[in-house]
């Protein structure tokens, strides 16, 4: 029942590291080296706007985001997470959730602005190692997909 | 019962210009020259992060900010909204919501990424004064209030 488009790169691939997959959505790890902790919820069908979604399934949407969300602020201790749905390239549903620490390239700036300082190693900020991290995000979203 | 911070910037005054006002969050409208149909849904309550909200409460803020996404759609048709909470230099829970034209100075970069044109008059390409859009964003808010 889903509805890819043939020319959407999320419909056509992955478009990241695959770290869960639920019955409406997929998470992915984005593999930025400036911004090592930091996850894409990609919903399934080819939707633009969060708001085109039913109330359930923002709900359920929502509910990925803040399990990732709960699991960077618990394993990482960052500064602050990041949530942005932007798509204005590729205009299909996904959710950044991305840890940030004020010592970061560009920190207090989002992601997208100017870089504040040189980080030699923006992973070596993070208390544990990204295969442990993604087994973490995976074991939150994964009791969320048995509600599907 | 709202848990108010002395230092908070947020928590001290509206932060733009008032648009609606719910029992637990506030609308306001940035007043950004460059991108000038950008709202805001400032929880009340001083929280850093959207997962520290109870499901209910995340629930009823996304019904805001869906409906602004929804104003922003039907009255002004944009090429994409942008949706997004930030808050690294005011850690009080707001989400950002922009209505993006494809000829506006940033775009397809995020409203905080590096300027791709110049635009003599943003407001120019709004299908409607912003008085008018604000009148809508009130509107379409107001009835959830009503929920409250």
């Amino acid at each position: 029942m889903s509805d890819l488009h043939g020319e959407c790169p999320l419909c056509q691939s992955t478009g990241g590291l695959l770290v869960a997959t639920g019955a409406h959505w997929r998470v992915i790890r984005a593999e930025d080296p400036a911004f090592p902790a930091f996850y894409r919820v990609v919903w399934t069908d080819h939707v633009a706007e969060f708001s085109s979604l039913s109330v359930s399934a923002r709900a359920e949407c929502m509910s990925v985001v803040c399990a990732i969300e709960q699991v960077l602020l618990r394993v990482l201790r960052p500064t602050k997470v990041n949530l942005a749905a932007l798509g204005n390239v590729v205009p299909h549903l996904h959710w950044h959730v991305i840890a940030r620490f004020d010592g970061d390239s560009h920190f207090p700036q989002p992601i997208w602005g100017e870089a504040k300082r040189h980080v030699d190693s923006a992973v070596a900020m993070l208390a544990v190692t990204l295969a442990e991290l993604d087994r973490e995000v995976a074991k939150a979203v994964g009791d969320l997909s048995l509600d599907d």
